[in-house]
């Protein structure tokens, strides 16, 4: 690599809002309104893992490691208000590699108009690990430990498509941004519906509310375990909606009409379940033979092989 | 690895002063009190760069993560307030090193009386990458730009030992419990003069302060070029107390007498320099042959050679 620490700092200060602030041990965060709460959040990318360099171009990437950490600032009801960035970069990736990354992340600061406090950068032997933390502000911290029964749960967006986008990446399709495939689109450069979260967290009548990251068997059941429900899933989401994984869709459990929700957030929901008392398992499913537990079918990001 | 991430997570929650709280997509930061500012700070270190598996003891790995991060914002001035964790396990890290490494994290936040305020935990294929951004509150932020000429800068501990165990691992002597080596100990376990550096920010005679972390010639560089001074180096400081890296040291400017700063603190100090206006470099030394620059001598952290 012929683009060092120096180089990659200097870079950073030049470009990012709140850059040339970068000078010290520590980085200032930025302070609450009055009444509200400071909210942290924090992903970690590796290659191999959870991107591969050869399928996702560097500036698409950097826009996603900053989405992520944002979508679950915004399921919590928060407003995002800056983030601190690690980079541990492998001898693979070059100047080039490194400067479209950068650009991405940029990009994306610049689209939610937050700063960046601090970060670290460091060299390693071979592959990449991006972190961001992230801050925001929230009145309302929108949990998912209060789901209650009789809710129903909405999403805001199709379900699968990132996994379907991804499947096209191992049957050896590649991105062209000439012409932009939306699954390839919704895996590689996902855009959550940012700022719904905290309008869903201004209404009493939302009572809890999770970023869809896993897939909804994984993320529905940790809503309905840390609410101490269960969740009967309605019977018309086919299995790759089930599976999921990155749909990055808000998920939210509401005892108000949807079509009154509808109405009220100006956009179609889709209701995918509904909680019930705590019965046998976290989540019930009709897949035709009865209501039966539903197993968790989400990808796992800590399996060692390559997703 | 037979330690998957919910075991992880669910030892974090069991072990971890906070870690019963961790069940949402965010965490939530402590607030600081009236007056006080909230700062952040964030250290990756990366197996083969920073640390080598089969030299250091994964307890003392953990409590060292912990201590590097909780030192920079103590050199700012920051009580510490919290963290958060994020750990990518390559599979040659086996459960009882996991279990080893967050025993000695827990054991730094016990010491430090902090909380774990949220985190994530990856897998990769290989080598371990791990990172920690902790939050601090300061009256007063003591910053590197500060310095004013006629300073003189101080040190309150030894320099070069850590730089000394590097060696010595370097030529094969390893860490035994038994007959703890303090040199080795300095690079394995560091152990910050935490909360020196919130006593310093008292003193509004102190003007400016750094952690030790990369070396006295870069260190210095640093504050040197923030402050837009020079600073003419002590000429009893041997090459390994320029070149250290890890020292840890709290390195602070003050136009205080070094008798009366020892008596407020109660502890020895050693001068290191002296501020100058600023000149045609930022370092100057006196090696024996008058008055020069002197070069960054410090290791290359971004290089990617196993130190």
């Amino acid at each position: 690599m012929t683009f060092d620490e120096g180089a990659i700092i200097h870079h950073i200060r030049a470009r990012f809002p709140g850059g040339a602030d970068l000078h010290d041990d520590c980085g200032l965060l930025p302070e609450p309104l009055v009444g509200e709460r400071l909210l942290v959040t924090t992903d970690v990318m590796e290659s191999g893992q959870h991107f591969r360099l050869d399928w996702h171009p560097p500036r698409l990437l950097g826009r996603k490691l900053l989405a992520v950490n944002l979508s679950d600032l915004d399921a919590s009801g928060a407003r995002p208000l800056g983030f601190t960035l690690t980079l541990a970069l492998g001898r693979e990736v070059g100047a080039d590699w490194i400067l479209e990354l950068l650009e991405g992340l940029a990009e994306g600061a610049e689209a939610a108009g937050i700063p960046v406090l601090g970060g670290d950068t460091v060299g390693r032997a071979e592959g990449v690990g991006l972190g961001v933390t992230a801050y925001g502000t929230a009145a309302r911290w929108l949990r998912r430990d209060h789901v209650r029964p009789g809710d129903r749960l909405y999403v805001d967006q199709p379900l699968g498509a990132s996994l379907r986008g991804l499947r096209k990446l191992q049957a050896g399709q590649r991105w062209d941004p000439a012409q932009p495939d939306p699954d390839l689109a919704a895996h590689l450069d996902p855009r959550p519906h940012l700022g719904l979260g905290r309008r869903l967290a201004d209404l009493r009548e939302v009572h809890a509310c999770i970023d869809l990251s896993d897939g909804l068997s994984r993320d529905l059941r940790m809503l309905a375990e840390a609410s101490g429900v269960s969740v009967r899933l309605a019977s018309d989401l086919a299995e790759d909606e089930l599976r999921g994984g990155e749909d990055y869709a808000r998920c939210f459990a509401s005892d108000a009409a949807q079509a009154d929700l509808e109405a009220r957030l100006g956009l179609g929901l889709r209701c995918v379940g509904q909680a019930l008392e705590r019965g046998s398992a976290p989540l019930l499913y009709d897949g035709g033979q009865g209501l039966r537990p539903l197993p968790d079918l989400s990808f796992d990001h800590f399996a060692p092989e390559v997703r």
